[in-house]
């Protein structure tokens, strides 16, 4: 391979519990090939060693080597994206991942938040283009987040900003697999949606008759997809479930709103593929909830443009951006 | 009076309900002299006339004119600063404050949000000196807040970032003046301390009788300074009381960690005069309810370091910093 061409692709991968997702990405963030494995969590070498494969799968066929490579994982990063403090699905505990993976790749390497690497994406090419103060949410198992202010990603002083799936909405609340109770994505989540299916179907089997008959082993079979799916079709209960996710999510905003400002609200991750049966209630809310209504501007709510790809465009366009001398 | 050195004094004013203070303040933010009026908040022309006395007061006896002249008051400012949306004390409505006083000083002027220039003055002379991320929260009646990052005060994108104080922490909870229910401040601030003793007061009166003795008139009587003189002569429920003041503090502490992960959190207003009584169990709580607490380092909370003069040093210093070509 020769030289790369600063204007040429980069590589972004998204690893998530299940798959290590890769694609071959433009300057202008278009994916020009993808390549997937299945995630292997049971130790940090053997991730990495998926890692290397999409890498390797991706410019093997290359004329020449990608700019940089940048790896979107679901976990805490230290703040100079050196080190995985933790990381839920995986391995890595205080793991040197740029150093161990820098050995292998040998092309200039970011690695950092699958979230963060999702809300750059939707900031550089997506629906937060042009905000002065963006924050992406995505709503998937539980809720990750990323702040871009002033065209920069944020990450706080420690590397961990934008956990904002780890407020406390509910003192006393649902229990979190973090150890807390009341957690924000115990309420507005896919995760949620389901528990709250199944505590209904649980305790009152006739008003949730339209979702029990949908799966023959009863409500521990209720799935996100189950309940969108009846929601779509037009049972009443699952509408209602919907939306009550979406109370949550504007409930949520109403309050990041206070801490923040933004001027752009992004909504992604799974849930947000149930589109305005999620963000019509989010809006009805924030209207009605946020701080200092009729004096103030809140921000525009709006779904994620770029789906399921987000977090490794936004990969990739971190390792040509934060990696690669300007 | 001359042409002002750039590096000479600036005047700071805050606006509080009840009074306008202001100082002349040098490039160290020390407080060379200072003047008072009381706070006519009939009319933004009332208010606008005592500003005007007090900055008149403190540049009418010098050599020459002050750099600039800040003005901070409670209430939400746009982000450009030239116009308060409101301000609840004050009869500022969508006013155009910057360019009323303007022409009446005839001097570089910087207005915003009163907490904003508190938190800005420990940024620059106090508690946050050196932070990459500080926040600086004021319990008083409410909680106001400010965000200091990389060295500039962050105002969000229409200019109300900071106002965590409306975060709802309780669903359904405690009706706040802004008309929602369940904010932070109606349980973390001089006022949530007063309204839970009066609470326990009227329901319970045996308990409380170590406060009610302190008060002929009864419960209705009970201020949050008896209620920490009572706590600062180690009356058991004050005691008690002003800890959960605390704890409702390192809750949200927590909370603000998960959405913005700060290095330093700065706690200023009259509550903060009841030092660790409140801090400690701040941030007892604060270790307790982090989000990823082992896996990544938390926020240092400290006591703010200016006391009542950080609004007006901050001011004056916005209007130096902000105002005056560098």
């Amino acid at each position: 391979m020769t030289r790369p061409d600063p204007a040429g692709p980069a590589v972004g991968v998204d690893i998530g519990g299940t798959k290590v997702a890769g694609g071959l990405v433009t300057a202008d963030g278009a994916v020009l090939r993808t390549a997937r494995r299945g995630t292997p969590g049971g130790s940090p070498v053997e991730t990495e060693d998926a890692i290397v494969a999409v890498v390797e799968e991706l410019t093997g066929a290359a004329d020449e080597a990608p700019v940089g490579v940048g790896v979107g994982a679901a976990g805490w990063f230290d703040r100079s994206g050196d080190t995985v403090l933790f990381s839920p699905h995986l391995a890595w505990r205080n793991t040197a991942l740029r150093r161990d993976l820098g050995r292998r790749l040998e092309l200039p390497l970011w690695v950092g938040n699958d979230a963060d690497a999702a809300a750059w994406a939707e900031y550089r090419f997506g629906a937060a283009r042009g905000a002065q103060l963006a924050l992406v949410i995505t709503l998937g198992t539980g809720i990750g987040g990323g702040i871009v202010l002033d065209g920069r990603l944020q990450r706080g002083a420690h590397g961990v900003a934008g956990e904002w799936g780890h407020m406390r909405v509910v003192p006393d609340g649902r229990l979190c697999a973090c150890g807390n109770r009341g957690c924000w994505e115990q309420y507005a989540s896919g995760t949620a949606l389901v528990q709250t299916a199944r505590e209904i179907a649980h305790n009152s089997p006739a008003v949730a008759a339209g979702l029990l008959e949908r799966v023959p082993g009863g409500a521990a079979e209720l799935t996100g997809e189950v309940v969108a799916q009846a929601a779509a079709e037009g049972d009443a209960l699952a509408r209602e479930l919907v939306a009550e996710v979406g109370h949550w999510l504007g409930q949520g905003i109403a309050d990041l709103s206070a801490v923040l400002d933004p001027d752009v609200v992004v909504i992604g991750g799974g849930v947000s593929a149930l589109g305005e049966a999620v963000l019509g209630p989010a809006r009805e809310r924030l209207q009605r909830a946020l701080p200092g209504r009729g004096f103030r501007p809140g921000p525009e709510v709006v779904a994620a443009a770029l789906g399921p790809q987000a977090g490794l465009v936004g990969a990739a366009d971190l390792a040509r951006s934060e990696t690669v001398p300007g």
